[in-house]
């Protein structure tokens, strides 16, 4: 397995969590199985096929490369027949949530510096990879996206965009800066959903 | 009448129908008559859109030729000021709505075919093409996607998509491929309404 | 400071009161400080970012020059902290609401000329990049977009969207045309303001 295989593999793995991520928000609002393969793509891809058009790289990843397609699709499906013993699985999808949020930030911030986006644009880029599908899915299913309200998510990909932004800047090898900068955000996303952390909201 | 014309006009009568459901969605909603028409405009045009943002395609056919404009917005305000009459119409409106249904999911998978989309991303985007438009609608409506919910639509369009994709890789002349997957798209549709088929939904 | 200067510095505060006004969104459903920077930001500058995607100008602006993005997130901050005081500012913010539809509208239409997008389509993406922003902030807060309902504010904008095609077809100096297209937009929309000119609605 050459270093690029182990990225798709890792890239797959958050594609699947994210999926089935969409996939439990169409079952509780009774989406039929459509509806719920349809979230589980968006919740998987709509990040990454902003990402894409963003920086001109069409057509998008999730439409050129099947296997992404296939994954989420299949990770949808997957929660579809197995969702009552999932409840049990909740640890394991917070921790597999906190990895595909890392992973997306990552590969999304070094794809913009990689198209020529500047540094700032870099970084909100790379933190709208990862927040992107989640967005999506809480608006096609008539949420107030989660992301927006009470918890430490987003600003641990902003920082983990910007922490990618400066590793790459000091010539650090990309394999070294993706493991260091994924690994910060999942831990500072683990740490914050362990104590509760939670951002402020305004005086009333 | 050539046979670019004959496609330019049934590719605006899908246009029509379109933005109509976009203004019925508009009026029930008592919005103005400009949310009536802006509604209509991308419940009819937001899934083109989107098929020629995915491949590169700018700008969007529905702001580089007029025609496409014309028609949403002409028929946006047809429905504006006859909308009582309407109810009289609904099964003509849904026979048409199907016809629509078909030929966006065929025209929106050609043009990601020679655009060199990949065939499950063609299928995927010829679906979205197709559907794109009412879910936009009605997200501006504050619906949850009436196609993520209980009916065969979009899988029927994912079918057609999955055809045209087949069809074209048998050499098959696209004037052919084109009709054969409308119709069975258009037809499997209009049975799906009439024996009221739907796809499951997960168990409780 | 060059015409260039100015008219950036004009763009900025556009950009500065369309993100208070979603920042102002935000608090008022009691998002946390990141949605609220968030929600600003996407008010901002969403419809410059379509426009962007849709004339294929990538990466859009607002990810390739960090001077918007920083504004945007300041000026939602800033209303983040000082939001008690701002009720008495009512009356400037929708003079500067105004300000900003108008130059939103102008900036919109003349970058879709100059990207060789046709009339009707141009006139469109003015109007587009005027509203767009404040279209996703309702989306993102979970409300019908306000300005699909009663007041004339996306009419301005297109009828400013015209105006601009047709000087610029009659060679009018560009700096003219656009002073004279944002003075009417705004001028427009500020009357209808204090008459509460409303756009009709559809007989029930």
């Amino acid at each position: 397995m050459t270093a690029g295989d182990g990225l798709l593999v890792a890239d797959l793995i958050g594609v699947a969590v994210f999926a089935a991520s969409g996939a439990s928000a169409g079952i509780a609002k009774r989406l039929d199985i459509f509806g719920i393969a349809f979230v589980g793509f968006i919740a998987a891809l709509g990040g990454g096929i902003l990402r894409d058009l963003v920086i001109g790289a069409v057509p998008p990843l999730a439409f050129a490369d099947w296997r992404y397609a296939v994954t989420a699709v299949a990770a949808a499906l997957a929660v579809f027949w197995l969702h009552p013993q999932l409840t049990r699985w909740r640890r394991a999808v917070l921790l597999l949530d906190a990895a595909g949020l890392g992973l997306f930030t990552v590969t999304g911030t070094l794809k913009a510096l990689d198209a020529g986006v500047p540094a700032v644009g870099a970084c909100l880029i790379g933190m709208l990879t990862a927040i992107g599908g989640g967005l999506a899915r809480d608006l096609l299913t008539g949420e107030i996206p989660v992301v927006l309200q009470r918890d430490i998510y987003a600003v641990a990909a902003l920082g983990g965009a910007i922490l990618v932004t400066i590793l790459r800047g000091a010539d650090l090898a990309d394999p070294l800066t993706m493991a260091v900068s994924a690994l910060l955000i999942t831990g500072v996303r683990l740490v914050a959903l362990y104590r509760r952390w939670s951002a402020p909201v305004a005086a009333p």
